[in-house]
């Protein structure tokens, strides 16, 4: 029992989930650069040399952090998106994905956002390999979008980042007990986003297709193998 | 001539102005946590002593770029708006206030973004209340709006913050020499923000009332007693 696990085995992928979790947590709450490994070793309540097993240097954990987060909201959308859908409801789709997925992993979202430039070298390299990658996505179905509907005339970058930025600005305001809970949230800001804040406050529910995902889905944390809401 | 300058005197304001400006690009490139105050005496090439001349600590200087920031974007959105302005007007007018604003400092806009939780105590406490001060700006700009127009529905909160968002994004993904110059890009924020993506772009220009600040007026650095182009 005390052999060494092989990478890739459940337990090997438990422990690096809690110590990912836990590192995101700190790097929110003191910045990447004021936290040491010893930090985390006294949250974790691991030795130095049990951490240094998972990772060799902290960079490679603020690394790990963001690969999990790409990945994890890559493999999440490719399984949400459906051939049935059009362009807009996928729009829709992603959005809900991404500000799920941040509304549950607020801690990650503020390394994600405060700390996309403390990766160097390969590290760095990776990591906007699959941003960009994540981006595109949302880059594409904007286009299709555009191709269709009488959107000509917006720029798809701006469209594309307009919408990711009032996303990603909620971990500087939402507040969960003065704010609106999420479905509503991401509803208002879809409203906005599709139908501007003069006419979006009018559109009347359902104002969109069919809502495609279930609501429990949407309730998940970034470490846990099951949204936590699917074992209710 | 070697006499210690008074405070408020045009050179004093001048030289703290070089070193809050030398200091937010410092902060910006390398984080607040990981700047020593020897890294800007090196950039500004003044000596330790002459640089505590002007503030006593690295938090202080910090405070004083975000109280800079702040105190201008409200002095600017006063001088700004006038009294025949209706609300959209005076929305657009305050979101090219603070959109021109943090697109001519991108580096004093990196570092509100990136080291808003930096400051602590009487100093956090301060930006706290100037900041307050001019989120409510908009809050009231927008509930005003809201009770007029059909935009009954929407969070004021949401609808305030998702203006801040898709604007303060810009640091993470604008590209000068890839994307638009400054004019286009927040016309196209505001029309998809009061129009909706779906309907933004097949607004005719002029699709609003007159623009009422002059574009010179528009574009300026923090740091500069004068707007950059109101020499020309």
């Amino acid at each position: 029992m005390a052999s060494r696990p092989e990478p890739a085995t459940r337990q090997y992928d438990e422990k690096l989930q809690n110590i990912l979790k836990a590192s995101a947590k700190i790097f929110a709450e003191k910045g990447f650069h004021r936290t040491s490994v010893r930090d985390i070793a006294r949250t974790t309540r691991m030795s130095l040399a049990g951490l240094y097993y998972y990772f060799t240097t902290k960079e490679e954990l603020l690394y790990l952090i963001q690969e999990r987060c790409f990945v994890t909201l890559l493999q999440r959308w490719e399984q949400a998106a459906t051939a049935d859908m059009d362009e807009r409801v996928r729009i829709r789709v992603f959005a809900e994905n991404h500000l799920s997925f941040f509304w549950h992993n607020m801690h990650e979202m503020k390394v994600m956002a405060r700390e996309d430039e403390s990766l160097t070298g390969e590290f760095a390299e990776k990591i906007l390999v699959l941003k960009r990658r994540y981006v595109k996505v949302l880059l594409d179905l904007i286009g299709v979008l555009a191709d269709k509907e009488n959107g000509k005339g917006i720029d798809l970058r701006v469209a594309t980042f307009t919408l990711f930025g009032m996303m990603n600005w909620i971990y500087t305001w939402y507040q969960p007990k003065r704010d609106m809970p999420f479905p509503q949230l991401i509803d208002q800001m879809l409203r906005i986003y599709f139908f501007g804040l003069l006419k979006g406050g009018a559109i009347e529910a359902p104002w969109f297709t069919t809502r495609t995902t279930p609501a429990g889905k949407l309730t998940f944390s970034l470490w846990e193998k099951k949204p936590k809401d699917s074992a209710r």
